[in-house]
């Protein structure tokens, strides 16, 4: 059964919260979300999961402990797993997230932003 | 050691041929391809993977037994393993793909537009 086709500025208009991703598609055991970052994440990595940030919309700052890669609208950046990485956006970012359904969104650290359960969009 | 990040439009610049894969990001045992599809290609599916098409420029109808997925700009569909599929792209449209390593483009299908071995861009 195929599923349907996801428009990327139709999902992302349905929501305004920051730092709480949806599901919005799922293939070979990972999780295509959606999510709006604005502010500083949290510094954390995936033990076992690498992690591919696409921005359609807006800036991502992307630290990781030797650089920062900025990231403008049209681009992605991969973060392999047990790279340690703190996602900061100046202003609201719309992000496609592609990760293992196993992906927790504070990886390694758990605390008040920490998402157990994730909803489809 | 985390990889570069990828310019979408900077990579599709950086080649003309149709239905050619490149290789632009690795996680997970997946490839993050970029091909530029015009015309028919082929039916076919795949046997044990999943794989998903967003576009990036352009339209893509994405053929299926049992209907049409017009696919636009800003636009993903998955789909699913062993899903009968045919790309047409009445224009050249440019497309992100998403699959395991092993996908080859033709799926069950070996023809003159099979891709055995991919460069990266």
């Amino acid at each position: 059964m195929a599923q349907e086709k996801v428009n990327l500025s139709h999902k992302f208009a349905l929501f305004t919260d920051h730092a709480n991703p949806r599901i919005a598609g799922e293939l070979n055991d990972s999780y295509v979300k959606l999510v709006k970052l604005k502010g500083e994440f949290v510094w954390h990595h995936h033990e076992n999961e690498d992690e591919l940030f696409l921005i359609v919309k807006g800036q991502l700052i992307m630290k990781l402990r030797d650089r920062d890669v900025v990231l403008n609208e049209g681009e992605f950046f991969i973060v392999p797993k047990g790279v340690e990485h703190k996602p900061v956006a100046p202003e609201e970012v719309h992000v496609v997230l592609l990760e293992p359904k196993s992906t927790l969104n504070t990886g390694n650290v758990r605390n008040e932003i920490t998402r157990d359960h994730l909803q489809w969009i």
